[in-house]
Parts: structure tokens; sequence; C-alpha cells
């Protein structure tokens, strides 16, 4: 190992070559709550794509196991490194290559975070719109995992925006694929097929994003409902209004409680309404007319409350923010709630109500807690998962993940497979399809580094 | 061979395998100007996805080429049969299994037409927005092409309607990817994978599709510009400008006085304004609200004059239909004037007006002409190339495809790579992402069964 890391050394310099100590622990896991850290060998932080394919290469030779990391903010462990490997962070490629404003494209290096670029697209008057709730989270672990958030209703998840890539191939050679273009019908799309594929396939090293108009305007409805079921039937009809909600999220009462509370928000829902709701009906709209979005509010206020809403909140500009950015953190208070696993199935949208009706049977039925809010426009159930028994929960998760399936849905709507939800995936998926898989993986990645143990088994034993 | 035949009636019946004279001539061909068309041995005709797939199972033990075929409305010859090998005609599988109006989804066997869908969501107040100007065409070869058309500018061509497939792989096996799901990732994404690929990989049976709330308003633009340059300029500014377009296409002056001609369409354009207007941007908005599509139709007609608009034409709803039917209809008007071939280069769109400037150099070095009309929205520039001698014509495409993609485009938008020109592009994509297509392509299909010479040269020579 040690010519190995001279040989790292040679490729990016001694002083981004981590080994030892000088790896910190955040190297060795991801915020998946139920994942073991690893620790790699070695850490290298490449300057440039084509330090990433030096590496590539030297790893295809000896066969070392390469795991990518953009900043680590995944929650499927498909960041953990296998034991003994080479993590390469992309830390270092955080360049914004360019803002190109006559076809609303950003081309950015894969460690470019969501942060850097919004404030980089605000200068112009533009945004790139998916919003998974992390802004430190990286371009290129977000095309990774195909990352989605609150706003995917109206815009579409990461896929959607990504136009083009440049990726290294794990034997070292790069490829650029799509490019700053609306569509494309010349072959196989490389493109979309490496969008979600959790650092398998091959590593991005930069990536060709869409842009949007930045909607001036913006206004944000709370609507309490008595029941969870009420929330899950209005959803649809929202959507068929054609107000086009930019947010259509739903919170059950506890996990608002959770959230207001951690984040010490005052919404000014009049504590006999807070009694009778059991869950609330969150909708942002966004408009280039002022006029266009106070007569729409109106439209869907009265919407609300035709489908049951005891009550609609108009949030002001200020509360509606914080409510948004404390509903964007439901994660982290989570977790410090305790929670032992979050999950994010996602199935027809139409099917919410029954599928949290089957949740709340299998959370009895393993006298564990399960509570959530979800992306309810798109069908993505978040569940804070409760029971601290690893046994238990295995058998609870997988009894979800089977319910979901049975609805039309798959495992993960957006957080992705990597190696905490593997297992679930590899027995509950049809083996045809995993095998096409494997076989997909093994036209990228014939010798099996990139990643091995994420998402399959490895290719070889 | 008869043996062959005799197990495919005991398949499907001996009513639909059609074998010499029973074969009509269209099973030979598709809609490609370029093509030479081929005889297949026999024509299947199945009715069901359980048919398809003991077809395949058939061809692949005899390792028998196997042709998908929709309506043949493509234009890249994908659907030309290899000489003694065997059509699969989805002509029977053409029921809508469903239009879920709570998810806003239609499930559709292959061989349902694109009007047949519009029908049907219509009535419930839905539609799909993939008009790729040929409503005969069916959902599966639109699937297998991505195709596009005029209103892709707002909703994306046709992978972004596909939510889920059922398709059979070349060895008979049926899976099902996606569903009636806004996003996922959880695995590769098969489903974006197949969407494009040309009948290469594996054969759609049933397609999910998205429906979107059908806006009841619509008006429609047409502004002649003094030249090409001051139209491909004004086509970021009108995106940028938030009125979000459905359609956005620019004509040059021949082709539409070719269009309104053959259609026998009068438009109301003075003569002199004729006579000094190089090229049109044609541009169609839909609202909801019938008060914001007038200030906003308003808004752009201002937007249009100060991009130099000789004159803004707010087309009545009749003229408005018979100008985008006439537009829809193009190719078959190219056609007619004994166009050569039709290629539809895609750039990034503020690169039209330079593309457009070296397309015109090339076609006049080679004494050709070159008219168009294309997607400005999307830069997808439509050609149709008078040429006929072979050789002189291949060393023009060859040098309109090079000059695109050096703009950072690609060979086609949406009309795909097929075998019309799969030369080009097997000489002008980078080897390695060839190489990369060819592993994908047997990781499917390891015998090269499925439309074997279509987008890359047969596996084993």
């Amino acid at each position: 190992m040690v010519e190995i890391e001279a040989a790292l050394a040679d490729l990016v310099g001694i002083d981004h070559v981590l080994t030892g100590d000088r790896i910190s622990d955040d190297y060795g896991h991801d915020e998946a709550l139920s994942v073991t850290p690893a620790r790699p060998a070695a850490v290298v932080r490449p300057a440039s794509t084509a330090e990433v394919s030096a590496v590539l290469r030297l790893a295809s030779a000896h066969g070392i196991p390469v795991t990518a990391r953009g900043s680590g903010t995944g929650l499927s462990g498909a960041a953990v490194p296998q034991p003994g490997g080479v993590v390469i962070s992309f830390e270092r490629m955080n360049a914004i290559l360019e803002i190109d404003t006559a076809n609303h494209v950003a081309v950015v290096q894969a460690g470019v975070t969501l942060a850097q670029l919004d404030e980089a697209a605000t200068a112009y008057g533009l945004t790139y719109p998916v919003y998974p709730g992390e802004l430190s989270g990286s371009l290129g672990g977000n095309v990774a995992t195909n990352a989605g958030g609150m706003r995917a209703v109206r815009y579409g998840v990461t896929r959607s925006q990504v136009l083009g890539l440049q990726v290294a191939l794990p034997t070292g050679e790069v490829i650029r694929t799509g490019g700053k273009l609306a569509k494309a019908s010349t072959g196989y799309d490389l493109t979309q097929l490496i969008v979600g594929s959790e650092g398998t396939l091959a590593l991005i090293t930069e990536v060709t994003l869409r842009l949007y108009p930045r909607p001036p305007h913006q206004a944000c409805v709370l609507a309490p409902y008595r029941t969870v079921d009420e929330v899950a039937r209005a959803v649809p009809k929202v959507v068929a209004s054609g107000v086009g909600p930019s947010i259509l999220e739903y919170l059950d009462a506890l996990t608002l409680a959770a959230i207001t509370h951690a984040n010490q928000l005052e919404l000014g829902v009049a504590a006999e309404i807070r009694d009778s709701a059991q869950a609330y009906l969150l909708v942002m709209l966004e408009s280039t007319h002022a006029d266009r979005l106070e007569a729409d509010i109106e439209r869907l206020g009265e919407l609300l409350t035709e489908l049951g809403a005891i009550e609609v909140y108009v949030l002001p500009g200020p509360s509606a923010r914080r409510l948004i950015e404390a509903r964007e953190k439901t994660f982290w208070t989570s977790k410090a709630a305790g929670a032992n696993d979050i999950v994010d199935v996602v199935i027809p949208r139409a099917e919410i109500a029954e599928f949290l009706r089957v949740v709340k049977e299998i959370a009895h039925r393993h006298s564990s807690y399960v509570l959530g809010c979800g992306h309810a426009g798109d069908g993505n159930v978040h569940l804070a998962v409760f029971q601290a028994d690893d046994e238990v929960r295995s058998a609870l998760l997988r009894e979800l993940f089977e319910a979901g399936m049975k609805l039309g849905g798959l495992i993960s709507g957006e957080h992705g497979v990597g190696r905490c939800k593997k297992r679930y995936f590899l027995e509950l998926t049809d083996p045809v399809t995993i095998e096409l898989m494997r076989r997909i993986k093994f036209a990228f990645d014939p010798a099996g580094i990139l990643n091995p143990g994420v998402l399959l088994d490895p290719l070889t034993a």
C-alpha cells in the first residue's frame, strides 16, 4: 500500500493524499442513520478531471475499490467506503465553470454545492430548482443519487435538470454525455443512466444543469386537516386545479410540532385547531405576477376549504421561509428525537392515504413509532422509524417497502438504495431486473472497483 | 424457415403470421427518405405481451433478427427490418389500459396511437403533450425514438413523460420498470435507458405516461423578421421573459411559403412584409385564464417588436390551428417538393444563428439547397436537403453533423440515428462512448437479435 500511496501522491500531490491519522472520521460515513462507518486506506483530493482519471487508472490496475464522495450528506450509505479502499473526494473540484444566460444552463464541477450554485444563479435572476433540504450537498452527489426535494412537484427531480455530464469511467477514460441540449435522440442516453447510479458506474466530474427564470413572487399556505386521509385526498385535486404548486407537502401533526418546536417557530395556529388537526398540507405558489399570485392563493384557499381544511393560513414571507427551512431540516429533527432510521418510499400520489393506513398498522404490529411527512405531490413519503431493536426494525422496514411496492411504488424516491437498503432492494426486486442491472454494471465496470457493495452485491465474491 | 413459420403460427395464430406475398411492402420501410426497404421473412402480429415474449424466445433460440414496428412513421430507418428477419408489428396491441385521473397517468399498450390517446385524455380534460407532427405514430415507436415535436419547449420530449414501461427482453423475459411514480432512486433507471434505444435493447409492450391538465385557452403569434439572425437572437429572450411558450418555432421564408401554399393557408401577411421577411417566429401561449393569456400575448407582442419583428400577427383560432397543422406536415411538404433527405440536428438554442450561418455556407459549397424550420426553443433545427447525388449529399450531411457537434450539439434531437445516420454517428462520436454503448447493448442482447444494424453495427460480423 505504501507504493500505492506514493503513486497517488505523484498524481495529485502529497498534500492531497490522506492516510492513517490524517483521515478524519468524516470520510468514513455519510448521514445515513443505519450504516457502519468504514475506514478507507486513503483519501485523495484531485483538483481536476485529469487527476480523477489518473487515480482511476491506478485503482483499476491494482483492483482497488474506489468510492466517490461529494459533501457526504447522503442518507443511504452510498458514500461509505470499502475498508481498505480509496475515497475520491471532490471537495477541491468546486468551480462553477459557467452560468450561461442565453441557454439557461450552468456548468459546474462535481464538488460545487447547491448553496454555491444558488448564489451564482441568483445573481442572474435564475434558479436551480432542486432543494433536497441540504444546501451543503454537492451537485455530483445530487446527480449520483438523483436528489429530489420539495420543489420536484413543479420542476422535477435532479434527473430532469441534468442535460449533460463529464464522467470518468473506472478504467480512466473520460467521456462527455449530452450537452447544453433540451433534447437528444442520438444513441443510448448515458446521462440518464448515470444519474442515480450512486457512484457504481462512473465518476461524475462535471455537470451541465438546466436553470430557470426565478419567479419573483411566492406565497405559502398552511392548511390543517382532521385526518391524514383528507390531506391525501386533497393532493390530486390541488394538482388538477392548475395552480401549479412549487411545493406540496404533507406533515403529520407530531412532525409539525417537532419541527416548529425545534426551530422556535410560531405559526399562529390556534390551540383548539392544533388539537383537532391530525395532519397539515403545506402549499407554495410562485409567479412572475403579484396579482396573479394573489388570485391563485385565493382560489387555492377556497379549494382547500372545500376539501375539508379546518382553516387556511396564508403565511407571511418570513414565517413561510422559516417553515420551509424547518421542513427541510426534518431529518435533523427526527435524528435529534432519536429516530433509528429514515426511509423515503415512493408510491403513486393517489395511494398516499392507503399507504399511510398500512404503515400505521405495520408500526402498531411491531410496537414501533413511525412518523412522517412527505412530498405529497410526488407520492414520496418520508418516514422516521423509532425502533431500536435491529431485528424488529429490519422486519418492519421490509414490510414498509413491500407495502409500498404492492401499491405500485419503489423503495426510494430520492435517497437511493446505497448500502442501507440494498438487502431489501435485492430481496424485493424481480431477479431478472437485478440480473440486468448487474450486466449493466459489468458493462461499465468489469473489474468491479466502483463502490463495490453499494446498490448491488460486488460482482465477484 | 417453414418450421419457424409453423412455430410462430403456434404462438400467435396462423392469421397473424404473414409470409411471402401476404407481407405488404409497408412492412419493409418507415418514412425515412434515404433508406433502402428490406423484406422480412415474416411479419408477426402478437396480441399480448405474453405472445411478444414467446416470439422473442423462439427468435432467440434460432438467432433470428427481430425488428419492432409501431406505425412505421419513423424518419431514421429504425423500423426497416433485417432481410430474412422477423418483424413484430404492434398493430393489434392497441388498447388504452387506463386513464388514471387521480395520478394523471395513462397506461397504454405499445401500439396505441397518439390520436387515440389524445381522444381518450381529452375526455377527462387531460392532455398528453407530445405532438411529433404525426398523430398516427404509436406510443411504442414514440418511446423507442424519444419523439419530440413542437410542444417540447414547454413539456419536454417523450422521455420526460415516460414514467414506467413493461418490456420484453430479447431472451423473452418480461420486466416492469418505474411505475405511476413522479420520481425514483431505486437502482439504475432502465426506463430512461430504453427510451430512445430504437428497438435495440428490449421491446416495449406497455407504457405508463404522464398526463397534464388541458389548458383551455390558447393563442398564437406569428412574427416576420428581416433576418434569421434576428429570429435566433429573439428565442432566448422569449424563453427568459417567463411567458412560458408552449410552442416556439422558427420557419425560413421559403418553408413558410411552401407549407402555406401546400395547405392553402391565408395568414394575412401583407405582400411587402412577405418580401422583406427572411424568417418567421411562431409562438403559442396557453393558459387556464383567458385574461392572463390576453395580457401575456400583449407583453409578448411588445417584446417581439422590441426584438425587431417587422409586424406581430395574433392569429385567430382557426388560422392558428391550420398553421400549426401545416407546420406539423412540413416533412410531407418537403418530401413532395423533392427533398432528398431530412435531418434534425440539435444544438444549444443560443447557437441557432451561428449554425444556420454555417449551414448556408456548407450548402453553397456543395451547390445544394438546404431549407428549414425548427423547434427554436429546443435548438432543434430541421433541415430539408435538396441534393440528388448520393456522394455529394453524404459529404454535405457529414459536414452538417460535424458543424452541429462543434457547436456542442448532437446529430439528432428527436428522429433518432436508426440506419440512416448510423454511419455518421459511428464516425463522429468518441470511440470510447461507442464502445460503452456496445457493451450496454451486449448486456441486454448478448445474441444481438434486436434490430441488428440499427444505431450500432451488429455485435458479431
